[in-house]
């Protein structure tokens, strides 16, 4: 893929890039086929396999396919013709072909592919990211820095308890992604399966075959089972907002490092800065500029697909369902690229305890509510008005090592 | 609250009122009062209730407490002062009221107390709506017809799958609103809880004391236990993320009881039909267009909270947080309004089956599919081409059972 | 209205509250009763002034027609009702109200009434904020100071250089503000005006008839002359989108407050900083806050009514008209209080010359580009590398004594 | 670019593809060179033309030139690496080559020639709509149909005053394009032209002699002059506002064309309707589905625009900048898209006269409202009760005519 104007967009790799998308199509097709043919649905000729249907469709085939899409509306009409025709229609496995199932089907299938993939990547990403922020945190608890609300210095804390709240962040949006599913959508024409049922009609019990076939269809594309949900587009509002929960957690921990590494304040910096175009002698913190620009987009990406599950009418919507399909695209791409650039900005961030500790030193007030305690108290102040920040940071630790701990074993 | 321009608004009561924030405030701090006192951290005379509290501000101060809350950017600070200066600063109560919190805490508290009313009250509607769905799709079960597919007539289906479709959305709702939690927001200036920790000093062990008054603080007004969480705003998040699923499915279902009460259609129709200004005779399905409002306005809202949660900068990010507390309070009260809406208007729906069975007798084409899976298959059609419906809606009914039996548990 | 949740939300007065879109429906049907008499198309008893309908609608009432709103969808209804009975049905004041219009005409010619309100406030507020901008440009137009890109210090710029350009935005808001129309909306059912033409059968011509009185009803509540718009909702998203245009330059020159009031940077801050609820010492960039979380929360408002806008279906959409109306209200009402938070914090902007020239002294690297410069032209560095800054400054403030000027005009 | 998730896409052709920005920022790379030299800035010889610079550019380049943007975070650094290289940098092109500008300079004026090249494409495709708009309201001036509140039959109008209104959304959507302006962007390291000036050291008036320049620099590229404009994002949001507009209109007539081709309202198809996968018999209205898509799509990326602007902080923010580039794209391809499509449909809509009267003669209560002023007037009904349709329908054509006669002189 690669976008000239999202840099960064190499680190998704071929993640639901046209290709994989058309792949994972064919994927379903051929799953639907094998299984159909190994319930007695179809006929045993008519199993066709994900290599045998790959080999059909050339590189060339996807700029045709892409463009007819149009009169349909979606990119499965053209592709099954296109399929039908290099199997040949008068041959078993052109003639049965796509038989039961509906363009929907595909398609929404092969996103979920593409998310479940997505979400695999990025919750590999958080693992990394809770072992580099766990060791921040473990080594920085004992830290001194400043506080700040409103912009202003408050009292004091430590760094290492700054780092576990990027921590708490992270491990929330591994809590959000690992109860995600990735149902297959397996309905027929609207969803009822009819026509799966009404092929399967010379078989003892066609309905227990075809609910046979659909989980065997379903586990063959590495999906969850799960009954037609074409207009019920939780699974993706999920996914969008889970993954949204993400690029706020890495959005909020790049924030912090661009401003804690403005030259005036000095108390990180990335450790290998951007360069410019014109000025030689600028170190930028680019990618916490990027992964913010991430945190940006998001919202409202995620914000589209609420608002086409709400208007999911009849047994498929016009526009609503549509719209989806870049969108979760883009959502799912954007977000693995900004896990990978924050797990690269964590792994080489710079920490200054030595500004951290002028800057707490030289800040005016920072005493002012201990001051006040101590009056009321009446009692001598404590050396360092740190409160629980240390068992705050274990607690987060221990939340970290419990998510390490389960995704090792 | 009432308000002219969100016609049904009345429906959320007093949810998240400016008097009923204000409310919940006086809860916080008298909950902290007594906690704190209780763990020996505070004097004992320094407890006030909130009873005591409430007395103490009249429905005139609500409006200057409005007024100065602008000062210092929230409405905590006018609050306090007032509230020391009833209770008189030279007494216990008046001298140790909100050490060791800041004004977020009480805020953020305030709001999750609101947001767990909420949702408790969402949860109730759901749960009605999932009987009268679940005895919708029960009684049609074996109502034919048509399913609509980007607005044109698709295949045969049954009104009693549609109405189990309906139902999924509703307990996909519930399934996400089951799973948050309400945290209490205690962690004093920066969320290092120095303040209450340093007032604890005469105390053999002041952190496990202020551990101990900070979870009985929490129980006291009901939310949950937490670690300070200022910037971690997953709690918000989630509640906007999960309350926008709701809105989504009775989006849904108001969107296609919109487009089957059109007069064209006719195959249900809203109860009580609402009237109009200049023509006597129209019945308007007037609850699914205010449903249909709210779900239109949720998604750009929840989207704001998540912009704001990414961009939460410091110890405490300057305008993100004070964006969220109208942000929240309108996605709740609308989401309340539009639950109670469409609980009504499946309660009053009218289902009309002739009309359904008359449009599908008529409906050119809804043959075709199976015509070509007879073809195919070589046999001869089933009578009804209604595929694994039934079995759909008993998977969904189960669901519900499930739900049900839960709930009342 | 005052909203403990918004702070500041007294500044936006009466605008666009309850009471405030009741007075103005009762101008609109006042304005159309005695438009038609006027015209002769309804008996001249008929016309009922302003005055005479307002003092039939006592404080308790708004409580009620709220209340009643949600019946038929929209406040007008129980309005019509109540006004007719209290005017009598029986006699031609009452018989004749509201007749030809619809409830639609009612409440948008209210909302553009109250967005003609807000725009005029607001383009007082730009205007105040153009001069207090041109003054601190001029002021500061030899000021050096450090730019600023992707966090780091860059070349040298001007403190005024930085200030016209936030006078450049405020002027980018004034001139979007400066075309916006306020059109009336009077268009009867369905937007064909069919029933006032009726009523006006008796008269030679009746379609001029009635084209007279509707202009003469819009000049009497101040708004502009046009045919139904009912579906084509221009006028309103061409208000949201400028008016969040004006919270974009208002959010943009907070930020810039924001940041270099920061401590370690402390170049600017604001006259009156805003207090803590703990920390005695702390003063707040207040207004700066309030101002961004308004400038966060206006473009998912605007977005909701474009949405609204592309869904305007039939002749009157079932959920999309419905949605705009508290939509439009909190915007508005958000960018008036933003504006006016905006004139105060400019007017009692402090600057620091002295911290931007250390700053500045002390930045690594500023001077590299200009090396780089002086050794490609091989000749010796010029004084100050500040370009053509003064030259921008003095366009804008060209551009903002024109429209100081016009607007005295 | 084609992309196989949004059908239709191949429409918008070459519009802002990575070939193409690329070709802008060479575009802009080369005038710069080519101004200054001629301003007596650069030495002759750097004077470097666009063909000089695009065939050091090859298609292997532009992936690598895609992937090392990230390091700085744009791909202007290595675009201009790249170039220097091959220009070699002992030789004047390559050692002057990008000298007074920045990368913002680069990109944002590419952007900007993206815009007018969209905004370009989308005028030209509004004017074809106006004139099949025109045509369509002008022919059905007298086709009754039923006009549809709340989606119930409310009173008579006609289909060529629905017609109008379309008409008058695609009007109102020309005139927002039409004030459009596409500034250049040049400033420099930070908008202060510091470096340009430096190196026009030489001449008598390097003030004057920069300013020449830079107006020949946006002439050469087809760009309005303008003073630099790097954080004042109105260009952008202005764009995108706009070109939300005309998706607004476009998907309000496509949501029309998909309820009224519902099958049991059948009073307009689409020409040519697209197929089903699994379903023979199904002509579906597939362009407006996907015009509805985009109308779907818009409002939030148009959002995205606004955030960034309200939050473009410094002289160059980190990230608001950056999430731009993509967000605007992807707005401009998709209306381009759409609007196309609009045309289409518009071109081939077939309008049922037989079915609107049908329905309207079937439409119980549509006389009701006029029954009421019969009865109020007190003398015989009107023969059509259209009102001022008719004059409404002259109104807009119009317009329409006025529009078409200025863009074609």
């Amino acid at each position: 893929m690669n976008d000239l104007l999202w840099p960064g967009d190499h680190r998704a790799g071929d993640l639901l890039t046209d290709a994989a998308v058309l792949d994972a199509m064919l994927a379903v097709e051929a799953a639907w086929s094998e299984s159909l043919a190994a319930a007695g649905i179809f006929p045993s000729e008519a199993a066709v396999g994900r290599d045998a249907l790959r080999v059909l469709v050339g590189d060339d085939d996807l700029a045709a396919i892409t463009a007819d899409a149009e009169a349909g509306g979606n990119p499965v009409i053209p592709l099954v013709r296109l399929l039908r025709d290099r199997l040949r229609p008068d041959r078993p496995e052109g003639r049965w072909l796509h038989r039961g199932l509906t363009s929907q089907d595909v398609v929404d299938s092969a996103l979920m592919m593409g998310a479940r993939d997505a979400v695999r990547t990025i919750r590999g990403q958080l693992l990394d990211q809770v072992a580099l922020l766990a060791a921040l945190a473990e080594r920085h608890r004992g830290t001194p820095t400043v506080a700040r609300t409103l912009t202003q210095h408050a009292v004091p804390t430590t760094f290492g308890h700054k780092a576990a709240r990027w921590l708490a962040g992270v491990l929330d949006g591994y809590d959000d992604l690992a109860r995600l599913v990735f149902p297959a959508q397996l309905g027929g024409a609207s969803g009822t399966m009819a026509a799966a049922v009404e092929l399967a009609g010379h078989l003892p019990d066609p309905a227990a075959a075809v609910r046979t076939a659909v989980a065997e269809a379903a586990a063959r594309v590495g999906l969850d089972p799960a009954d037609p949900w074409h207009t019920v587009r939780t699974p993706v509002t999920r996914v969008g907002d889970a993954v949204t929960g993400c690029t706020d957690a890495w959005g909020r921990l790049a924030g912090d490092v661009l401003t804690l590494s403005r030259p005036e304040v000095g108390e990180v910096s990335e450790g290998n800065g951007g360069g410019s175009s014109t000025m030689p002698h600028k170190a930028n913190p680019t990618l916490s500029v990027l992964v913010r620009r991430a945190a940006l987009a998001g919202p409202p990406l995620a914000a589209t697909l609420h608002a086409s599950a709400a208007g999911a009418v009849d047994e498929r919507p016009p526009g609503e369902w549509h719209v989806e399909w870049a969108t979760l695209r883009t959502l799912l791409r954007r977000a693995v690229v900004a896990g990978s650039q924050t797990t690269d900005l964590l792994r080489d961030l710079q920490v200054r305890p030595d500004r951290m500790a002028a800057t707490l030193a030289a800040a005016e007030g920072v005493d002012a509510e201990q001051a006040g305690m101590v009056e009321l108290a009446g009692r001598a102040p404590s050396a360092d008005y740190l409160g629980l920040t240390d068992e705050y940071v274990d607690a987060v630790l221990a939340r970290a090592a419990g998510v390490s701990r389960e995704a090792e074993s």
